[in-house]
């Protein structure tokens, strides 16, 4: 058996997320595992990915492991899987791995961005990039609201129970909002936009989706800081808002 | 009846082009039919687009006259249009019109815009919005073949047989090639790329990609000025490219 360390980028509008499932083949890992059995011409093969992307999710940088029964140059995996994988999922890095080696476990950081405009238009074209909201909020609460979720908390109320966890407390080494405008035809096409970042030791199901949806009711007054700071600090079990659509979420970088 | 001078946006990637097909309607004049269908309560609808984009070809200004038996104010039709449009196809103007107006023959220019990198990559996050190309090319060279381009000129080897037409003399007005560079996040996720951006009084089928894989291949200096000259003033029947694939190709502007 070989091992290896892959990075995977996708975009993930036409995947029920990254996780593999028994009836479809329409996932990220569903994908890339029927790759590798072609490659390897195998059903011996097991990946083990950093995190789980929900449905409509897109990431730049999701860590794998991939275990095959054949030996490959790092480079030649990657070259084989870009001509066995659909053109939304691309490897952007491969190397040799141990069999140790534990994406989720040993993961020191990972990063999401999430990009929102609030400028009032349905946008046809970036529709499954990011989201579009109409109506004005109160950027710098929000800001205050991103530095309250800085440092270790209790996550009970900004998840979606699913898979067994033995702890929802995470925590989130940097959290910010930043408007970005762009150029050109770039301009034209995504209007002037938000994109929230945030850094943390591990993210809960559904856990990025869930501080964007809070975020935003207290952009729009509906909840205020102070209730942040309780659900932060005493979770109650109700949640302070929505989940946010998948569509302006990315997972960008996971350290090791 | 009522006549209306709408605009649409839309992401070409899920539909098999403008034109309406009896078979499915995975087309843009499809999906806007059905809408208008539902918002008169009425079959007795017909709508004119300025132009038939190709399958997977987008457009940020498509101009259409649409006539349908009610009465509404513009504003009113262009909120029901995109209460009922699917996320990838939205109105962005509507004003009345006379039944006079005609989208295809009374358009005074019309303006394109073809995106491509060349930095080597397949991109899985643009696969749809531009094209990935990844070799050199001598640019300067390219930007000489968009000056020979402007004019008057018969483009009978620029063009793929379609429906009938009384002549493939068409003006082009402009045709430049720029390189623009994104920042921030778009910039990470967007390669730098070449942006190939044509105006002129109407185009042939699929013309624009045509125009494009020959400058392609002037760039990769498998094509000579000469040559696309020759192709202009005495046209062979022959073609001097494939045609460019049609991710990468927005339909911008049309004016009248």
């Amino acid at each position: 058996m070989s091992f290896y360390k892959i990075i995977l980028r996708y975009k993930g509008t036409q995947y029920q997320g990254w996780q593999k499932q028994p009836h479809t083949s329409q996932t990220i890992q569903g994908q890339l595992e029927k790759a590798l059995k072609k490659i390897s011409k195998s059903d011996e093969i097991h990946t083990i990915g950093s995190g789980r992307t929900d449905s409509g999710v897109h990431a730049l940088g999701q860590v794998v492991r991939v275990q095959i029964p054949l030996e490959l140059e790092p480079l030649s995996l990657l070259k084989a899987l870009n001509s066995h994988l659909p053109n939304d999922i691309e490897c952007i890095h491969s190397e040799n791995s141990s069999e140790l080696f534990n994406p989720v476990f040993d993961a020191k950081d990972k990063t999401y961005k999430y990009l929102f405009s609030l400028n009032g238009r349905r946008n046809a074209l970036v529709d499954d990039s990011m989201t579009c909201l109409d109506r004005p909020m109160d950027i710098e609460k929000m800001r205050e609201a991103c530095e309250l979720f800085i440092g270790e908390h209790d996550f009970a109320d900004f998840y979606t129970v699913g898979t067994d966890i033995s702890s929802t407390v995470r925590v989130i080494y940097d959290c910010k909002l930043h408007l970005e405008k762009q150029q050109g035809f770039l301009g034209e096409v995504y209007p002037e936009h938000y994109i929230f970042e945030v850094k943390g030791s591990g993210f809960l199901k559904q856990m990025v989706r869930l501080m964007v949806g809070t975020l935003w009711n207290i952009g729009l007054g509906k909840v205020e800081l102070a209730d942040l700071k309780m659900a932060l600090n005493s979770p109650s079990g109700a949640k302070l808002a929505a989940v946010a659509p998948s569509n302006g979420l990315y997972l960008c970088e996971v350290n090791y």
